[in-house]
């Protein structure tokens, strides 16, 4: 059968390619997106999952919007409006495709910082969006861009991650969010803000949502990849009750419903007393890699790579020289270093900036340290 | 924001609405699919679920086709030649939304039986497929009507539940399957063999999947939410590997995987040395309760309702005289009686032939019986 039209041009994803090939022996991986598995707080789960063969009604059909508890539990921690809703999603991956499925026809305009989430471009490119793209400045995306864009073409949706962008670890600005906000309603584009990193803070004061000044226009896509585990897969999206209502629709037909089990363990993990202590650790391990990881760059590679500093997150940004970014990535590979070349989180090729996104999560500070030994090697060879 | 065209004629699920008003206090439920959970194989599935939280790697990212251990059982459980391969969905509900996703314009011609599933309709409509309907006889699709459609239009997938078949219970016969696959084969259509309840058989011989005559021209559907429990959301998809590539393609967008740690307790309970015992205990019951229910219906309903007889699956298909349907089921609702009409099983509401579905597996022998007493009532009002 020949494919349909709209994957025809979709690419499979580098970064779920190149994973597997992260993980042969030897390989440091600094490619994925992965949080480190020793940190998952299984100990913290262990009561709940070994309970749930004692619970009959988690493992019949679920209500499309999700575990009736869990979203009572959602709408109280997230202050949600009583005009607004929720739908629990099969990862917040999938809160974006109903996005996209829901509000988007082929052709319509999707503005997004460039570089952006690799995941949010294939869902843009599967509903066949325009993809329209601003550049990023060091506090969010430029602004003058941003209103050109909106004031000249017709926008339906602005996608972001403001809270350490993947892939570049940026944190907007609260005059930043302000002003977004503004233009979001002023022309009238829904604001789709993507904070799967929002806990990750490791200084700094937590910033006001962007939807928090424009609640009525914006969409919120959360993620418990982070800070709880990943291979539970569940997200939540959250705003106007007629807009989620349009998602429950279309995830009727995507999958009836996520894992019920699944979701009353994760309900049971955020209500546990000891649930924020398990954050306040993978803040102190994450921060503490990511300084080595700096450290590292600084020390031991040319003065004309730049890693950015970050707040939070789980990504450094480091930009290069000119050179063929996805040629360095294989080199890097095969001296046993996997990284993401900067290439795959542009839509436009023809704008790529040569940079690479390095992971400091899922590695140690020796494995880290060792990984910036092996890239020093391979730029000096590339750049 | 405007909803996206595809979205505009989809209506929410009828079923999964009446599904809330049906667990009002007092009303039988005839109206879901769904099985009895004080069957669920828990006894079976409580050391895999304890056991959960000693095995980290299941809570970490995955990979997108499923959990390895599963896929390698589901090749050698169903055979699969060397060319095939398989990807685990968030139920087969996911499988047919990525089969629809991957390999559907909108205008693409897709053939069903009339009446149909109803959460295929959703998924081709979402697609904005173009659907062709062939009534359908005691012993499978009517094969004129089939051939002709095949002959005369540009059919891309021909989609049927071929066991056991929702809404009607009808079991396609030997003779019927080989002319299928044949057809589909002569005229390039592809054969998506949907088959949830192929393991709910209570008399006769299992036949032979349609697929197993055409088997690198079609695509399986397979479901562990009768013989395992919904609520875990897994299913599976199994054909040709470039096929399966692509919807594996579809599935990084939509959901990047289902759930590692549900896999894996599908997977232990699948081995499990007790499994199949549950299996055999499951079909007595719910044997006992067709039975009850086509009893009641021929002793309580007057001659002109028509209740055919099934092999297996979960539903009887009654057929009434001339009337109508949506008023009728929605006062047995208020007579406390939960049934679903035909018309929400036909993609052309021109052609509903007046009836209703009765789901035999989710009520006692004694609430059948009373079910049938209040139908009665009913249909003696409407018709």
């Amino acid at each position: 059968m020949k494919l349909a039209t709209s994957l025809q041009e979709i690419q499979p994803s580098y970064i779920r390619e190149i994973l597997s090939a992260a993980s042969a022996p030897g390989v440091i991986s600094l490619a994925g997106g992965l949080p480190d598995d020793t940190t998952f707080p299984l100990a913290l789960m262990a009561k709940s999952l070994s309970d749930l063969s004692n619970k009959t009604q988690l493992f019949q059909y679920g209500n499309t919007a999700g575990y009736t508890p869990l979203l009572n539990y959602f709408r109280s921690l997230y202050q949600l409006p009583a005009s607004h809703s929720s739908i629990v999603c099969t990862g917040s991956q999938q809160g974006l495709d109903l996005i996209a499925r829901a509000f988007i026809n082929p052709g319509d305009s999707v503005v997004m910082e460039a570089p952006s989430y690799l995941g949010a471009i294939q869902v843009f490119g599967l509903a066949q969006a325009n993809i329209e793209s601003v550049s990023q400045d060091p506090d969010g995306p430029n602004l003058d861009e941003l209103e050109t864009c909106f004031a000249t073409k017709d926008i339906k949706l602005f996608y972001a991650v403001p809270d350490f962008h993947n892939p570049t670890g940026v944190c907007w600005s609260l005059a930043v969010r302000q002003k977004v906000a503004q233009l979001c309603q002023q022309y009238k584009v829904g604001f789709i803000e993507d904070v799967p990193y929002r806990e990750l803070r490791y200084k700094g004061d937590f910033l006001p949502l962007v939807s928090s000044f424009c609640p009525d226009n914006s969409l919120v896509l959360r993620s418990y990849s982070k800070i709880a585990t990943p291979g539970i897969r569940l997200g939540l999206v959250t705003g106007k009750a007629d807009w989620i209502t349009a998602l429950n629709t279309v995830k009727q037909a995507a999958d009836l419903h996520s894992s019920v089990p699944m979701q009353a363990v994760l309900l049971d993990l955020l209500q546990h007393p000891d649930f924020d202590e398990h954050l306040v650790k993978l803040r102190a391990l994450y921060y503490s890699r990511y300084q080595a990881l700096s450290q590292q760059i600084a020390l031991k590679l040319p003065s004309n790579c730049y890693a950015n500093s970050v707040d939070g997150g789980m990504f450094i940004w480091l930009s290069l020289p000119d050179c063929d970014v996805d040629a360095l990535a294989q080199s890097a590979l095969e001296h046993g270093v996997a990284v993401v070349p900067s290439s795959v989180f542009y839509q436009d090729r023809a704008t790529v900036i040569p940079a690479l996104r390095l992971n400091f999560t899922n590695a140690s500070v020796e494995e880290l340290s060792e990984a910036v030994d092996r890239l020093a090697k391979v730029i000096k060879l590339h750049c």
